[in-house]
């Protein structure tokens, strides 16, 4: 069994020898020096140097601009069981030495043992809302600042007449006077209990969790107490290792989705940050996130597909040790983009809207009609067009975005 | 009064109409839509829109690259009075919104009341070690992973006899079964204490805060109870809340010095992330940061000297409600640097080395001194040359690494 996390670097440099950087960067952030060591000392040290896996140079299309992939062992005795401990010895000070990016990470089985991952994941989330074969669908609040709660609570009964099986907060939405979190969820969670009363669907409503980090745990407890059966979570303005903590609680008996606010803040930029599927992927699949959202492939907050494709892969690829995270494709949703988000991730996945939804032109459970109409077209093997013949609310929908090919 | 935050974006793009796209920033990150409100609604969500305050379009040097610096007002109403609330409201999905860089935020003085900032800053952490009138002098543990306690004991009372006013854990030390906080914390600061009685000089050790987030705080605790009386600690991989959190607990009584790891994730590009200024000069300082390390425009690990100084500016300005933190340029320093670090950050800076004192021909304490005399020499007005006649420390750091001019 490995006794070592590796992270493989993607380092820009028009003139360095690429191996020697790599057998710089694996001693200069393990153990500082090596050559100059007493023989003694090295026998000492050994387990504590890092180790060259590999230098793959790339050429590179633009031309002048040389590459390499470098991944580099980082041996567990070195660090703690946590995230913060192990991203700092892996791109702490080396995230600021010149044009470098953190392309993936693999972690010991050591390592991830400290991770139980996500609580509930794809599967339990299906389990939640009873829906097992088809991809889920939710809804965004439209934008819900100096709102009131029955205008709230409006905006959620509409919503939830439309056949979501998920309704999440506004990412901007924070604890204020009009709709403070706990009374935010009773006033939610009745609205979908009278719904579901009529409609027999089950709903979870992730309702934002926010304010200090060292409140956030109380103000999740606080919020389950009043009714809360799913939280959404800034995870980049808090940290990975506070998405651990709380996923990982016992006491915290809801899935959590985690929104990428912040994230373009690293992942954009091909010289330096962190990859999309690692950032977005790979770490909030480890840190517990049950539902992740990430910029869909179609709207005009985009992402390149392929990197939209690894998130997918990250959150969904077979692990003994870590549930499935449920992938969502978010922004630029619209009904005549179901066929499309099916192909492409499969059925595994939650269909996202929201002014896909509120901007129907028969209001907002017409909205969710339609993506329901849609999603059920698809299942069945037929296009969008052949069933909007009687289906008025998916015709509308077509009608006002079209069907994307 | 001013009721709001400001935001100010560089944004790129080919063709866009900036005026109409801060239109949409303005709009769409608070009140969600603004035209199509009814008039009644109106009246009451006035209060919650977002407003252009300027749009400046400016040349770039790049042919074909158009750009411009665009600050919007987000009203204080519309977030809970934290970082996260104000980062995600501000840079949340709009960081993924094509190429957009957060270059700056003012805080209304609302929103700045909720946090007292560094709890000593550059003024207290100068009476702690009774040092007016120069800069200080840092030193950094070279690499001790992998050492016991009477090595890193040893190493530490090399640092101190070589005239340091602060030594530093290296940033990649987290909890491990040879050095565990509180033991460190105890060998070294007995080690502190022995040497001072010799030299007369106090001396702050500050060591690596690290593990999970919610046990950051009573860690904190315990090592203050064994004698700690300076943190480090890796920010960004916490995020600001919780620097906040632990600089304005009154319990956490000593000063915290705010280490850069990861910034490279987000300051380097300049079409996406943070500028280096915001992330580590006022963001740093608002949090309260009482020292804080960014690197340098002298060695390897370099940034952009104008970014180091906005830095410095950042975090010293005068501001009557936020003491200054300590500028720390760090990294490529040996005495011969110190004359350009007066130069360019004045005295009221920390002069902070690692090989610059480890790698003396001399050995580290002779390293220490080689600083204090070539300090010494630029306050007295002279050269360091001149002065390296009659000091042997500070001759063979010239000898060894030249003097920068």
């Amino acid at each position: 069994m490995k006794a070592h996390c590796t992270a493989t670097y993607r380092i820009y440099d028009d003139r360095a020898d690429f191996a020697s950087k790599a057998e710089g960067i694996a001693v200069g952030m393990t153990v500082g020096s090596w050559t100059e060591l007493p023989e003694a000392q090295k026998a000492d040290m050994a387990k504590h140097l890092g180790q060259v896996l590999s230098v793959v140079p790339v050429e590179s299309d633009i031309p002048g601009e040389r590459y390499a992939d470098i991944t580099i062992a980082y041996p567990d005795v070195n660090y703690s069981r946590d995230l913060p401990a192990l991203l700092v010895t892996m791109f702490g000070k080396l995230s600021m030495d010149g044009r470098i990016r953190l392309m993936d990470i693999e972690w010991s089985d050591a390592f991830k043992q400290a991770f139980p991952g996500p609580k509930f994941g794809l599967d339990g989330v299906r389990k939640l809302v009873d829906v097992h074969d088809r991809p889920l669908l939710m809804s965004i609040f439209k934008s819900v600042i100096g709102y009131d709660l029955p205008a709230l609570a409006e905006q959620f009964r509409q919503q939830a007449l439309g056949g979501v099986h998920i309704i999440k907060d506004d990412e901007i939405l924070f604890e204020n006077p009009l709709t403070p979190i706990e009374r935010r969820v009773k006033a939610c969670i009745e609205t979908a209990d009278a719904v579901s009363e009529q409609t027999g669907r089950k709903l979870l409503y992730a309702v934002n969790l926010t304010g200090p980090t060292f409140k956030l745990r109380d103000q999740a407890l606080r919020a389950i107490e009043a009714g809360a059966n799913a939280f959404l979570f800034n995870v980049l303005a808090y940290g990975f290792d506070v998405l651990h903590a709380l996923s990982s609680d016992p006491d915290i008996s809801v899935p959590i989705a985690a929104h990428p606010a912040m994230a373009g803040s690293m992942y954009p930029s091909p010289h330096h940050g962190i990859a999309a599927q690692l950032l977005l992927g790979k770490l909030m699949r480890l840190a517990g996130a049950d539902l992740v959202l990430f910029p869909s492939p179609y709207g005009s907050v985009t992402m390149p597909a392929e990197d939209t494709f690894a998130i997918r892969d990250a959150l969904t690829r077979q692990d003994m040790a870590l549930q499935r995270s449920f992938p969502v494709p978010s922004a630029g949703i619209h009904p005549g983009i179901v066929p499309l988000i099916i192909r492409d991730f499969g059925t595994d996945v939650i269909v996202n809207a929201g002014g896909g939804i509120h901007g129907h032109p028969l209001g907002t459970a017409a909205g969710g009609r339609a993506f329901v109409q849609a999603i059920d077209a698809v299942m069945q093997g037929k296009t969008l067009e052949s069933c909007a013949a009687d289906q008025e609310e998916l015709r509308a929908a077509i009608q006002a975005w079209g069907v994307k090919q």
